[in-house]
């Protein structure tokens, strides 16, 4: 039989956030590739081989699975979420180009899956209902002042913004300096959703005024929604819902 | 029993994309509401009454799934892709807020799904594997100047972008009106994905430089993703992988 790498996203965490074409793919997997809490989120079984790594190896691990796949096994690496969101896909296409010519010819194939950032808002309404962009905040890979020049852009074309890895111990300070930001160009109530762990038992969602928000609200466990200057909050027993209006009045 | 409300997302039309939490709704729903072809996705069955409607009637719909939801009704909303991703959770969120008091004490929960942008970007491969905007093309709910506006500044903020609604017969010009401006501030290369109708038999790809793309590439069953300047293309044998590199050189 020939080999295939599926690059499949596991969604956010719930089972039944898994879509079944990528429990399919699971299911007829000979080897499984991520990051340790996304493979170990993938049950045991008889025949699957489990390949867990450390972050930021993501090349590394690339590479492994796109050799196993030329071998002609049947390999899904795992990401959380989407894997097309700051996640595996773009790792192991970079490979690809990188790597041997026949590795173009294997049979790759992307499942996508729910992203944080549409978990996070359906849990508190319809935050990106209208036009909004993602950023990841992790400055490993990009200088701070790329991070900065978009988000000043990202406000001034009223996205609301989701923002995916705000925080780690290796930059504790950059999410603190987003907010700083933000306060400079953004009205003190512009409102911010922390959703941390969306789906899974740690799940907790907090929505905050601009003027309230700390920097240790966010893990990186959090995907943090900032609205638009339209976004609206409906207040009620419990929990209030945010969203953004479809029409922008002329 | 006491009704809810579910606003649930069908993905972008195959039915291995559809999440399991979303088919347990539609499983136990008694009344499905939403546009004509998106309700016509759900198979009948004895206890279930299907209320289908017309494009642009998202209020009415909004508040007819509410009224029946406090009358003690099993009610899901159903949209295409994810519920808030341009789709029906702002609609019944901006009918919440304008209705009767007591439907902000309504059991209304937000399924996320699978939403266009995302399948598409995951056949090609990862074009949105980077920073990332959707925009709304659709001006019915917005001036043309805000469209363009925010087209310019993603376009300096180097996101690749992500349009929906690109084209309807109804202003079959504002598409080519994009092209123009993107004409203007792109390179030739700028790498532009047309996706139409992806997960469906209808599904067709196609890549092409900005330089070639033509208005009549997308209608309304089209997701167009516009790659960031550093969007690259791996050819192969048949179709090319489409992706943005992880990393923003200093």
């Amino acid at each position: 039989m020939s080999g295939s790498l599926v690059i499949a996203g596991l969604g956010p965490g719930g089972v039944a956030l898994i879509t079944p074409e990528v429990q399919r793919a699971l299911d007829e997997a000979t080897d499984i590739v991520g990051y340790i809490p996304y493979v170990a989120r993938v049950a045991d079984r008889q025949g699957l081989t489990k390949h867990a790594s450390d972050n930021r190896v993501e090349l590394d691990r690339s590479r492994h699975a796109l050799e196993m796949a030329a071998e002609g096994r049947r390999v899904v690496v795992v990401s959380s979420g989407d894997p097309g969101v700051f996640a595996m896909a773009s790792a192991v296409f970079e490979a690809v180009e990188a790597g041997p010519r026949d590795w173009r010819d294997l049979d790759i194939r992307v499942l996508p899956g729910i992203t944080a950032m549409l978990a996070a808002a359906a849990r508190v309404g319809a935050p990106l209902g209208h036009d909004f962009c993602a950023i990841n905040l992790s400055d490993n890979l990009k200088p701070w002042e790329v991070i900065e020049t978009r988000l000043r852009l990202a406000v001034e074309a009223d996205f609301a913004c989701a923002f995916y890895n705000p925080r780690s111990r290796a930059r504790p300070e950059a999410f603190g300096r987003v907010l700083e930001v933000l306060g400079e160009i953004c009205e003190a109530e512009r409102l911010i959703v922390f959703a941390r762990a969306v789906s899974t038992p740690e799940e907790a969602i907090r929505v905050v005024p601009l003027a309230e928000a700390q920097p240790d609200m966010a893990d990186m466990r959090t995907v943090v929604i900032v609205g638009s200057s339209a976004t609206r909050l409906i207040p009620r027993e419990g929990a209030p819902w945010v969203y953004t209006p479809r029409s922008v009045p002329s």
